[in-house]
């Protein structure tokens, strides 16, 4: 049970942890999973799909390391195939290994096109339907909140409906909980998906859900057309990541469900979160935002057309579907950037810092902003550098040390590397010259610094790198072109993120580095003295 | 008349080069628009609307160049509005620009929503339904085929039917020969859509066609409800560009009607040029080809999980909704954790090397995967470094070169850097020390390596880097971490990815960007050797 008492009209399950794990180019640690589904959790979601513990080690650690975290919203699902035919329930591997992951919701999948029973399994039809019927039911005796996935549902009622609802009901027998219609091929089309959920509705009465697939482009139509039809929980994963073309598109589903259908689904003032969210997992999956995407993208209330823009100005409405800060996004009006003051603003009175709209700092700040974000910055990436450059302009960072230089130097020979990295900082008024080793530039760099400064500042002792990225800001010029560090650091109470640019990459580590230390040391100071 | 006997059971209507250019970062030339034009004429588009005469004069030269062409298929349209309130037809500039473009289609967009009538026309509701009226008998009394665009038509419909359907009544009094019911905004549901089109088809007896965005993630959803209630025409662009989130994506709508729903609506044995097509737009258009893209993208067909690999190798239809091929596309089989020996055989049969299953050279190349993935190696995102490791296990890659060893200096002073990069080779049994200074250290380092191979090959000054990514593959180690670097080429014909993995981010980059040129200057002889 989860511990508030929301009860939402649709039931979101995220699958981008399982099924998004399986998109081209994600690539998700356990520490991004475990971050992920913190996120996902504070912003909502009713079910986290948290892996497949039979099918790798990661998965099973990832539970392992899940039990330490309390989720206020969501229940944690493991995800898995129905036994196989020849064990029994309680001797088969894969019940078991979920059973292991502990958790209060398993999800296990099963066949309901013939086609895949005979080529694929290679059972008989009635073995199939035991294999679904007691592995439910076995999971149900364990004390578990079940969700059967019905896999190729959409086929396989298509090529033999009657056997397709017997696979069910062999599923509601074993006391599902749920029972998710999949369109793992991704090739149904809506008007079918919402006739077949009706159909199936009449004659099961376990709840239904809907995993759709976007491979006709259709992943976000037949889920919604699915909940048309009376499903109650909707699959699928944070930017419609996911093996081929993806997975429906939670990004744009929920907030057709909230603001669209008036089917609930978070609860209150979380939907405002939706870019947040979307721009985190894309950040932990190092992926590029798509800027045209639905809802959240940097496009998706851009206007540009002149005829649009002189609408836009004499009536709001007029060009837009829905408000942009409903879905915490922003309209763009592009030549001319009216947006971004009220945002400053708001984000200022968060760090205790009062800003007044239309001052001459206010503007030469916003103008600074704009100028940065042009070069490349992305601070709702780097929080910590953002709030940096807004203190420094106003003077209000106190200066800790300064850097006279440094240098790198790689060396490879005979196929191994060693890197030597020295700094030169004035640190209340003395100079101070460290050299150190490293594992590669940064770490070096990073060495020789904390050498520096620990006998000045020895909290910065505590202080850890935990993550570090970097993403070339303009594809065409190659290895000269500009690069964008983001590194992460914490030190066991908070974590926080800075961003370094520069055509140079050990610069804008450099960089990114600094900020890191700066805001590390000086946030406990600048909050103390907000309050 | 188009020049074939071919009669669609849906009309596409192209607006790529008018509503597609409105898109951020798209900017097409007079040469680009001609060149797609010609390209959408041969592939079988019906309609293709090439821009707005009255907007620009790029557009208007368009058209004047247009006129030499002979279009085999489609029939050329220009876009504009209805006269304005105080002038005449005959009178309207709009309308007379229109005319000079002399295509044979007039395409013309009016209101139907009284919200717009009032606040952005700024007419009383009689006046804006004559205005649509006589600007469509105008163009109608000069001989052109009439397409009237009812702006907003959804929204409008949504508040003032009886309004709406009377702007519709004023375009058919008109004359028209189609009436385009548009979504502008992108908020209408397919179940509006198709319920809202039927009821128009009942009162209104002019062909109907339908107009949509992707606000939602519904273009392509609400297009194809429209086709459902019975509209015959559908307009949109290729791979969805344009304004915002972008036009309904023709690309995912045709082949929905021409496999999936039976309605024909190019000519015989087109549809297999879907994915040059859209490729071939995304080139002209400078935009990086969504890999993820339904249908045509380059992931549409892939497949990553085990399971569902051997499935497919049990039978292909049970993991894809259409045979790829059906569209011009190509299954791939990536690899990855999941997946093993048969993935495996199967890529390297499409390099033209024969792995024999169970073989001791195959299984201990597989032993030799699994120990790179362990160590943070992702193929799927790196195919040439995977073809190089099979090959160089093989003993079937030619040495090129020899590393003696490379240095990089990277020196900050006065908050400027300056980074120095030098290698020594050995190439054809001779030794070569070059150096050179760069942007950062990846950059130098680039930098000498080619002055040293350039001379023995030459052909290496046509491949560039075209994209740079570094990640941590283990966030808790912070800046001492494993980093994975992933490096992105092309020579003008091809592109490919390698990737490096080391402690050191120097030595990583290094290690990718070796493969990369390797790669790049070997595989054309390995191609040729195995036809």
């Amino acid at each position: 049970m989860p511990t508030t008492e929301f009860a939402p009209l649709v039931h979101i399950y995220d699958t981008t942890l399982r099924d998004g794990s399986q998109g081209e180019g994600v690539a998700f640690s356990v520490e991004d999973k475990l971050k992920i589904a913190r996120r996902l959790d504070a912003f909502g979601i009713s079910y986290i799909e948290g892996g497949w513990p039979g099918s790798n080690p990661k998965d099973i650690e990832f539970f392992k390391r899940a039990r330490d975290i309390e989720f206020t919203h969501a229940k944690l699902a493991a995800f898995g195939s129905t036994r196989r035919a020849k064990s029994a329930p309680e001797d088969d591997a894969t019940l078991r290994q979920l059973l292991e992951a502990d958790t209060k919701v398993i999800t296990i999948f099963g066949k309901s096109w013939l086609l895949h029973v005979t080529h694929v399994l290679r059972v008989t039809p009635e073995q199939n339907l035991e294999m679904i019927r007691d592995s439910v039911a076995w999971l149900k005796a364990n004390g578990r909140e079940v969700i059967y996935d019905a896999e190729h549902f959409f086929d396989g009622y298509k090529a033999d409906p009657a056997y397709a609802l017997m696979a069910l009901e062999a599923a509601h027998a074993g006391g599902a909980d749920w029972i998710a219609l999949c369109d793992t091929n991704g090739g149904a089309m809506p008007w079918e998906v919402e006739r077949i959920v009706r159909e199936v509705r009449e004659r099961v009465h376990t709840p239904i859900g809907i995993h759709a697939h976007n491979d006709s482009e259709l992943g976000v139509a037949n889920s919604v057309a699915a909940v048309q039809a009376g499903a109650a929980q909707v699959q699928g994963t944070i930017n419609g990541i996911g093996e081929r073309t993806g997975n429906a598109n939670l990004t744009s589903i929920i907030p057709i469900l909230h603001l669209k259908m008036g089917k609930t689904c978070l609860p209150e003032n979380r939907i405002s979160d939706l870019r947040e969210v979307a721009h985190t997992v894309d950040e932990i999956a190092n992926m590029v935002p798509n800027e045209r995407q639905p809802f959240v993208g940097r496009n998706a209330f851009a206007h540009k057309a002149g005829v649009h823009v002189d609408a836009m100005m004499k009536n709001e409405v007029s060009y837009e579907h829905i408000e942009p800060g409903q879905v915490g996004n922003v309209r763009r009006i592009l030549l001319s950037e009216l947006s971004g003051g009220a945002t400053l603003e708001h984000k200022a009175a968060g760090w205790g810092i009062k800003l007044e709209k239309g001052a001459p700092e206010t503007r030469s700040l916003l103008a600074r902003l704009a100028e940065l974000e042009h070069d490349g910055y992305v601070f709702e990436e780097a929080e910590a550098s953002f709030e940096l450059i807004v203190r420094r302009a106003l003077g209000r960072v106190r200066r800790l040390f300064d850097l006279v230089g440094f240098r790198v130097i790689v060396e490879r020979r005979n196929g191994s590397a060693v890197t030597e990295g020295t700094v030169k900082l004035i640190v209340n008024g003395q100079q101070v010259l460290t050299v150190s080793e490293g594992d590669g530039p940064v770490d070096a760099l990073d060495g020789a610094m904390r050498q520096a400064l620990v006998p000045f500042y020895p909290e910065l002792a505590g202080i850890h790198l935990t993550d570090y990225k970097v993403r070339v800001v303009d594809g065409q010029a190659g290895t000269a072109a500009k690069v964008r560090v983001l590194v992460e650091s914490a030190d066991g109470e908070d974590s926080w993120s800075t961003i370094g640019i520069s055509e140079n990459l050990v610069n804008a580590s450099w960089n990114a580095l600094i900020d890191s230390v700066e805001y590390g040391l000086l946030r406990k100071e600048w909050r103390e003295s907000a309050t």
